[in-house]
């Protein structure tokens, strides 16, 4: 299932895009005066093969696990939060739920891994959120002490989103934004990223909910010792993901791949979501056509992230949540952008005079 | 009544920031990492006077205007396509129809002084288009040979946006944003900005719809000769606005003003309104309080007049096209703001266990 939907990932249309930035530049406005709004809809036009993209039906899912390297304190909060919050998301009364009522986008939380008691199932029944029990396991276990799991759990995990995404197919989809939600989980993402980029584990750790300058040396101290114990091989990402990931991690990067495999735009969130996307890349590249970065972490690392998978963050309002906020501002600027490509009328339809550099 | 509205502008409520501040430090995420979303929220409740605000109820007013300055060839389109553009928004088919919708914003456009035939009445009957008709004149004088306007025009135009804002307010209103549409009105904004800032006429003069290199060079000596005939006072804004500056931007300054003197957060789009945002900040500086910048347009100029009001745009996408388009995304995100201080749960009441350190 993972090995067919990787193969199905595959290049941009690259006519749909021809005509796409024919069309936009008939649009009654001074040409390109739109800047990023028509790069986004010609990227869309290529991804979707409609050269006036509809992206209006809008779906965040948000994957929510623990992780035992959560016990080495790197922290601020106790791993027990990480339930309380998907109860809080089931409750509808999180950041993310508020924000992706804001932009018109369903949210659908994932427990793929999360430790202790099931979340009450939603008190709201407006369908405004969904909550699926995927579990995994109760949690990973510790990275310092040896891989977060097997590697038949992070295949699990992988497909586990596949499936996520399919059912969220199956709704009607025109757009993904993704997010997690997971104490402890700057941890693992900044081991996957130290090991895919080479780089030292110092480049990539950060203060993650706020931690002080004690802990994030502890935190650097924890990664490099993750990596130390488990060697991951950089050559294999299924390898990286069982010894120093997450389930959640897993999760986004099997949404992010089927996302790519179904020719519909992924905008993934911050830090974590991006460092299953760089995963997602290393299992096929070309998945790189199908992302967005929803907006600029205002946390380390994330920037060297975004650089090598070549992603410019749509918005940067200094966020460091996760849960898909930050994708959840990416995707309703994805959704104008289609909305200027099918809205809009032309020189010629709205009878409005070109420049006489723009008539050729 | 220009004075009176003047008057009227005071400070932020720093009571209800406070308490907004407190809330905020409460709802369940890590302390601050909604990072701007916080500030905004915070500021918002400065503004209204309620620690919890509440902007939903949002309207973009879109001012239209023709300058006789357009004659010089300062700009790549005729004059005509002014009010054309006219038709164009009543029609539902111009850029900022389409981001106003995608925003939820309602839509009113003032025709302040369009030359030539009024423009149809809407096609559209939806009350997503107000058109309003609101003639000063058919357009202003050419600024290269004289004064744009007489001193008791530059008070009407003044005086038209602050009526337009009053009739807003009576449909229900929780935060505005500015737009312009005026062929040819860079030249007449650079004058301003030029003057008030005390800046050469070649920092401000920019592109606008896309001129070429020898038009760039024929709009600084424009504007250097505008300045020139006409000697604008810099320490008097009336007499910059009635010798170099546009219906338009007087329009929209008494839009700015009136929304301070109303409390009522005004979210400023690129070059055009942030001129007339400048010259609003010299009749009273208080009104700064009241104001957010949008995006940050892509012209010259621009960075200038929003560091003189302090002020940080909200998004950066690359857009040059005026008519409230970059207030449009502006309102979006302070709508999103307040929702967060209103519609998300506190530790305590979504039961979910503080971290440590912001147990105090």
């Amino acid at each position: 299932m993972l090995e067919a939907t990787i193969r199905r990932i595959g290049p941009l249309n690259g006519a749909a895009m021809k005509e796409a930035e024919r069309h936009q530049d008939q649009l009654a406005l001074p040409l390109g005066s739109l800047g990023r709004l028509h790069e986004l809809c010609i990227h869309l036009a290529g991804i979707t093969g409609n050269p006036r993209p509809e992206i209006m039906n809008l779906a965040i899912v948000t994957m929510a696990a623990d992780h035992g390297v959560a016990a080495q304190g790197v922290s601020l909060f106790p791993g027990e939060v990480t339930g309380e919050m998907v109860a809080n998301f089931a409750r509808g009364g999180a950041a993310i739920n508020v924000l992706a009522r804001h932009v018109g986008a369903r949210l659908t939380v994932v427990d793929i891994g999360v430790a202790g008691p099931l979340a009450e199932l939603p008190v709201k029944e407006d369908d405004s959120i969904r909550l699926v029990y995927r579990r995994i396991a109760e949690g990973t276990m510790d990275i310092s002490q040896g891989p977060a799991m097997s590697r038949d759990e992070a295949l699990r995990s992988l497909e586990t989103g596949i499936r996520v995404f399919e059912e969220e197919m199956a709704g009607g989809l025109d757009a993904i934004g993704t997010g997690d939600m997971g104490i402890g989980n700057t941890t693992p993402s900044s081991a996957i990223a130290a090991v895919l980029l080479k780089k030292d584990p110092a480049d990539l750790v950060n203060r993650g909910t706020g931690i002080d300058d004690d802990t994030l040396k502890r935190k650097v101290e924890v990664v490099a010792k993750s990596l130390n114990v488990n060697q991951p091989d950089p050559d294999d990402p299924m390898d990286v993901l069982c010894k120093v990931g997450g389930f959640e991690i897993g999760g986004i990067a099997g949404v992010i791949l089927a996302a790519g495999a179904n020719r519909t735009p992924v905008v993934v969130d911050g830090f974590i979501s991006t460092a299953a996307a760089l995963l997602a890349s290393r299992l096929n590249p070309e998945i790189k056509n199908y992302l967005f970065s929803g907006h600029r972490a205002a946390v380390e690392g994330h920037e060297l992230m975004l650089n090598e998978l070549g992603l410019k963050p749509m918005v940067d309002l200094g966020m460091r949540l996760g849960e898909g906020t930050g994708a959840a501002f990416g995707l309703s600027i994805l959704s104008a952008a289609s909305r200027i490509g099918r809205e809009m009328l032309t020189f010629d339809e709205a009878k409005v005079r070109k420049s006489d550099s723009s008539e050729q």
